[in-house]
């Protein structure tokens, strides 16, 4: 079997233009108290004010307005139970056509029903990988849909790089990007978008340790399985994909860890002083920027993608509520 | 004993030039889900992103600016226990004089904490009104600070009225104004600025039903005691004040009341919904903004004054934390 193309800077300086009718710009940032923690200047990109709440709003249209009319009009589908599937859901919609959004049946409520407000058809299925791969190979037999992964397609990478390649515009004079990885999707579509800038931009994967495939995968050269990550930030635990794996080893991408302290400390921190609802996955890309004294960091213009707000208010980790 | 003379339109413009350099010009945001649900153009004014979180920053800074070098040097008192201590606390500091700050041994410790972290004096005292005026006093004679009023203090009335002449500048054609009521600075400071529309643009204050005082006030012409309120809007617990209940009057300001359920349903969509962190004092124009059928808002282009943005995040009212 060849290797997969994978997608170029092209590619997404074309999605971006592709997806600007659907997606907000989102602002750019700033809080002096983060910056004196961190000892540099931080931009704080807010995709947790992107569509659906995450930069998944990004790929996902992308991939789905890339499609021919033939092939869009059977619908599309995906067996994400997070952002992705509300990124789907909405696309979908904003192009005319079906969205069928397979999800475990112990999805998190607020999820569930944002897809569902979203138009898609949802199709429930039981906790585990091979149930929602089979099931979504169901659905996608019955009704022709085309699956739109959440990571491993070189349209939602080149989709979800537009987040940095809007970021640079805004901020063009940055040294750093910090993203944080989980599928690779986010990560792996900043090093395209940053690869315009020459080299003059590096570009730094923030993940949490007690979920460091990502991390073990570039050091030893060959993709890691993903160990059953116990983390706060669940929209990291996948594994690494292929084709963000390849994307990071040919841009030579760092992966820092963070600890679970840190992650909720950062995700404090940002809503307290910045009044800003990120998800813990976002909050380990800003941990990375305030925590990690070895990031080199020091004195730098640093980009720090917030890629998503979406939380259970019901289960938030600061300590216990005092009301009923 | 004479009428203290009430602030002008002119008195806001000048506090507009004069805080300028020294507070942010906060952004404007929208929601289609928000739109949708209120029937009407929602026109957010985000002063949960201002510094020290909440527009007490805007009348304390304007109240201390406009002290004379050498009353200054001797320095500034409140007796506030909320967003107003950290107000003057900064706005005392930025201006290079010292801040005392009375607070009852009750105070929430993330107030106490962000007062000091701006350098502020905390003397503390008793949980009753006698005993914060009593100390309040002695803080005064010891030391020839100038007391700080909340409200209750044209300088500072004119201050507050300063985010309603910027959103003004942001979004020139709205219809409605709403901002919340307690001591009732900001709402009799939008009251001046919106008179500047030439009675175009209409001002609601947004009252918790639990703490109605400014409206059985206005509605009687007298003004009312506070009856020991119990509403989730803690900022707005504090009676109508004398200038404030002038002002209103004149401009013929009305408020709507909502009930506690409607702020923190409220309070729950700005979150999930705009991923911004605001108080349940600004929950409270919110409320009034989508749940209010009588208030007239349909097809309306509204300024809703989101006044600020500090909670503290152990008490919320969304439920029970799963984690520890």
């Amino acid at each position: 079997m060849s290797e997969r193309p994978l997608p170029s800077l092209e590619d997404v300086r074309a999605a971006a233009r592709r997806i600007a009718p659907h997606i907000h710009r989102t602002p750019v940032m700033r809080s002096r108290t983060l910056d004196a923690m961190a000892n540099a200047s931080l931009y704080f990109k807010c995709e947790n004010l992107q569509r659906v709440g995450a930069f998944k709003m990004r790929g996902a249209t992308n991939a789905i307005f890339s499609l021919s009319d033939a092939v869009a009009r059977r619908g599309v589908a995906t067996h994400s139970s997070g952002n992705h599937a509300q990124a789907v859901a909405l696309a979908a919609k904003l192009r005319g056509v079906d969205a069928h959004v397979v999800m475990p049946e112990d999805a998190p409520e607020v999820k569930r029903a944002a897809a569902e407000s979203y138009g898609a058809r949802i199709v429930t299925c039981a906790s585990n990988l091979r149930a929602r791969e089979q099931t979504l190979a169901e659905v996608v037999e019955a009704t022709g849909a085309t699956p739109i992964h959440p990571y491993d397609d070189a349209r939602v990478i080149a989709g979800q790089g537009t987040a940095a390649l809007e970021l640079l515009e805004q901020e063009p004079e940055l040294d750093v990007l910090i993203a944080p990885v989980g599928g690779g999707g986010l990560l792996s579509g900043s090093a395209l978008a940053a690869s315009s800038q020459g080299g003059a931009l590096r570009v730094i994967g923030a993940e949490p340790a007690a979920a460091d495939d990502a991390f073990r995968s570039l050091e030893s050269g060959q993709r890691q399985p993903s160990l059953d990550p116990v983390t706060l930030a669940d929209g990291l635990r996948t594994a690494l994909g292929e084709l963000p794996f390849r994307i990071l080893r040919e841009h030579d991408v760092r992966i820092r860890l963070v600890d679970e302290p840190e992650i909720v400390g950062a995700m404090r921190l940002v809503w307290e002083r910045m009044k800003l609802l990120i998800e813990p996955s976002a909050a380990v890309a800003v941990a990375t920027a305030l925590f990690d004294a070895e990031a080199g960091l020091a004195g730098m213009r640093v980009g720090v993608l917030l890629s998503g707000g979406n939380v259970e208010l019901e289960a938030l980790p600061f300590g216990s509520s005092l009301r009923a």
